[in-house]
């Protein structure tokens, strides 16, 4: 069908823009950036151009009309192109360009006010962006409240309400969970045997760890950028970065593992439909299932370390006394910390719960910007019981509002919440929960890539989970593995 | 003026392209060509589009009727867009689609009879390229003979019957040389000490050369490939690839050497007319001239290596005992090989007399097809004194051809022939003369500067070298070199 054929073109150009963007974290030298912007600009134009023009409705129409004959995957492309045909062409283009520039003068304007932890230059962007995010909402349209449209971009059909019940429910087990681990590590927390751990080494038994889990460097490879990152950049050609600390190799490992979570999802998208729904990535809470899944149920899991702790310490002498019993216990430190990226399993969500909560006041309106400060060192005592040093340490320190990017952090918790009944799914059937006691995750990949990957975005994510697991999403996984992790 | 914007974006594309070419060659997973080659394709068609389109002929047209008003830049400019609108627009689209797939298939039919040293594979490819090429020719038309349309898409405004008169005046005086350069090589020729010469200390000695020479690593990059090259990938982004021999430093040292020259060139044309002609080289055979200039007269020069072979000893210290005397006698050294990418700075232009000739017989069509591996042979033993062993050795050995890259060969020695010139000309300055003495070579640089780069290509080649040097184009300083350094 025509549309579909105008989809890969589509595709084609988001590619060459995810090559580009690529080349930006990794290689680019540092006067080139306002090129690369022109580059990158152009190309985003073309395709805003063409995912939007007369063409593509046309198409799009003719297609839908003969859409009864189609099977379940032609429909589900249909009605998932239809839904991203609205949302884009009900925003006018004069309000996406606002957009574009309001987050683009926020972006500087957050990082000089964090540097000087001074929120006050950053709120008049911010009020800008939610006057702008608001607009969005009440053009893309939602049937509970304005924050409902702006989760919709991220996780698809799922309503606010839903979620803030799901976190409400599990706040006080998750800062059970958190206080006890944080207790815990503070008694018996073992350090890590001195560097360096050289770079060749951490590398070599990156690849080989990835390699094993079953991420195809014959489609993929692993660079080095500040934060670890992973992107798309055709069917077969996902690439994965991480960053490198000579002083501690798990470092690099753990952004490894995570990406190529995410990685090993894109490799087993079908290839043929790559560009169509039915060959794209569902949601960033089942992206983040995918990442978390192998970073935390099998990366930190006593099972992987019993197979590759014996490779570490042969690639990093100094691990030769280190008995594994503490370096699981060093896998498994939890600390109360302010930054939500230095946040560890076990204190995570609580970052989490805290910004959608103050996320959704702030779209909806309940809150003001001025008051945001205030009311974040609050529920950050509330959950943390002490409050952040300054706004650096608090409700200045994510980009993702200034980028724009509101309705976005609750897709981590669900992520982590997916990846638990996920995984506990898989390890019900007794060949995989066997293989994996081996640190053979080949049953694992194999039940993923049928039961998630192979998908694509043909389902609504709690469809997926549901078909996948035999259960509606629930946290009840999770909180199992939470505890018996760290209770 | 609107052309000069339609122009800019052209550009914007083309070095998007350059982008995903890079990447191509330097990281691409082994799977991922397809898509490659997709995103390449969309993207050279959208050029091609624009740079075709009705809208950048009315926009050259309306710029033409006011060019008078204009200074000498912009005349240039609109002079060199018409003279491109004109070579891509008269050509059919249907006579460009049969070009590149006949030389696609060519490419794969060359690379097996290579393999086989069987030529009769490649034949009838070549013929259809030849049939192509002619048409090509008398559709861009040409005064004295078809050949002389297809140069002037690598050398513009040069004559095939001038070229051939220089190559026939310097054939005595090249064999003499050659002959002579040889012969003291077999009697005299110092092995470098042993390898391994790693890796990393290369790359620090290959930098930290590249930067002092000038070129500017905030505005590019030295990366690794199988075969050495350059590209721009923006005004400020120009990427030098090189490839490393741990037996012999000096392989990846020249690699940069001769892909800084053309870097520098690159890094050193009017930035903001990037897009245009006059912020564009100029043509092969003046960047070749760049490249050679920094690779030979200033790489394999004994000031350079007063300055550097100290350096050189520090990184490596098997050189220690090794005397600068003989280092220098191993980097002059010279060999008569059949291979014209494994031939010596004293031996390279016979390679280029043989195929000049032959190709311009070719393309005229007083040479057949099938005559090629007999006329090749023996032209090469009236010049080597040997005849190659099979045609893989010999006619089967370049991939221009099968790419229909004919017209291309005689750029490399016009190359060799303007670097001599224009470096004359500087180091007929006394202070250009006395700074290269002393290894800095900034007055060198900056000369290059004003002289060459700057222009972009608003004069033509002839014109570029007249006003550098203040003589007409001439082999006289090339020969002058050549016995100063061999005979």
């Amino acid at each position: 069908m025509r549309i579909f054929d105008l989809a890969r073109e589509h595709a084609v150009i988001g590619s060459a823009e995810a090559v580009l963007g690529w080349d930006q974290e990794t290689y680019l030298p540092s006067a080139a950036a306002a090129q690369r912007a022109a580059q990158l600009s152009w190309l985003s134009a073309k395709a805003h151009e063409l995912a939007t023009s007369g063409d593509w409705q046309r198409a799009l129409e003719d297609a839908e009309a003969s859409a009864e004959t189609g099977d379940f995957t032609q429909r589900a492309n249909l009605r998932e192109m239809r839904r991203s045909f609205d949302r884009a062409t009900r925003l006018p283009v004069a309000l996406v360009a606002r957009d574009a520039a309001a987050s683009s003068l926020a972006k500087h304007a957050w990082a000089e006010a964090r540097e000087r932890a001074d929120f006050s230059r950053f709120a008049p962007h911010l009020a800008g962006l939610l006057d702008i995010a608001r607009e969005k909402a009440d053009r893309w349209g939602y049937t509970g409240e304005p924050y409902d449209a702006l989760l919709d971009g991220y996780e698809r059909r799922t309503s606010t309400a839903a979620v803030a019940a799901l976190f409400d429910s599990l706040r006080p087990e998750l800062r059970r969970i958190a206080a006890s681990a944080v207790e815990v590590s503070a008694v018996h927390a073992p350090s890590l045997p001195p560097g360096p751990y050289p770079l060749a080494g951490q590398q070599r038994l990156n690849a080989q760890i990835a390699a094993e889990l079953g991420f195809d460097f014959q489609a993929g490879r692993i660079d080095t950028t500040h934060h670890p990152f992973c992107t798309t950049l055709g069917p077969r050609d996902v690439r994965l970065t991480t960053r490198y600390d000579e002083g501690d190799f798990t470092s690099s490992l753990f952004g490894v593992l995570h990406e190529a979570g995410h990685g090993l999802y894109e490799q087993g998208l079908p290839e043929a439909d790559f560009g169509l729904p039915s060959g794209s990535s569902l949601s960033l809470g089942i992206h983040e299932s995918q990442s978390r899944l192998w970073e935390n149920h099998i990366g930190r899991s006593r099972e992987f370390w019993n197979r590759w702790y014996p490779v570490a310490q042969e690639c990093f002498p100094q691990l030769a006394g280190f008995p594994l019993e503490d370096f699981l216990r060093y896998l498994w430190r939890a600390a109360f910390s302010p930054i939500r990226v230095d946040a560890d399993e076990a204190t995570y969500d609580l970052h989490i719960l805290l910004r959608f909560g103050i996320e959704r006041q702030m779209v909806n309106g309940s809150l003001a910007v001025a008051d945001i400060p205030a009311a974040w060192n609050e529920g950050f005592r509330e959950l943390f019981g002490f409050a952040p040093a300054n706004d650096r340490q608090g409700c200045l320190q994510d980009i993702h509002w200034a980028m724009g990017g509101l309705g976005y952090f609750a897709t981590y918790s669900l992520g982590n919440i997916n990846a638990a009944q996920l995984h506990a799914a898989a390890c019900s059937q007794p060949h995989i929960a066997a293989a994996c006691k081996q640190a053979d995750y080949a049953p694992l990949l194999a039940w993923l890539r049928s039961s998630v990957h192979a998908h694509g975005a043909t389902l609504d994510p709690a469809e997926l989970i549901t078909q996948a697991t035999g259960a509606a999403p629930s946290p009840t996984a999770y909180l199992a593995h939470l505890q018996d992790r760290y209770l």
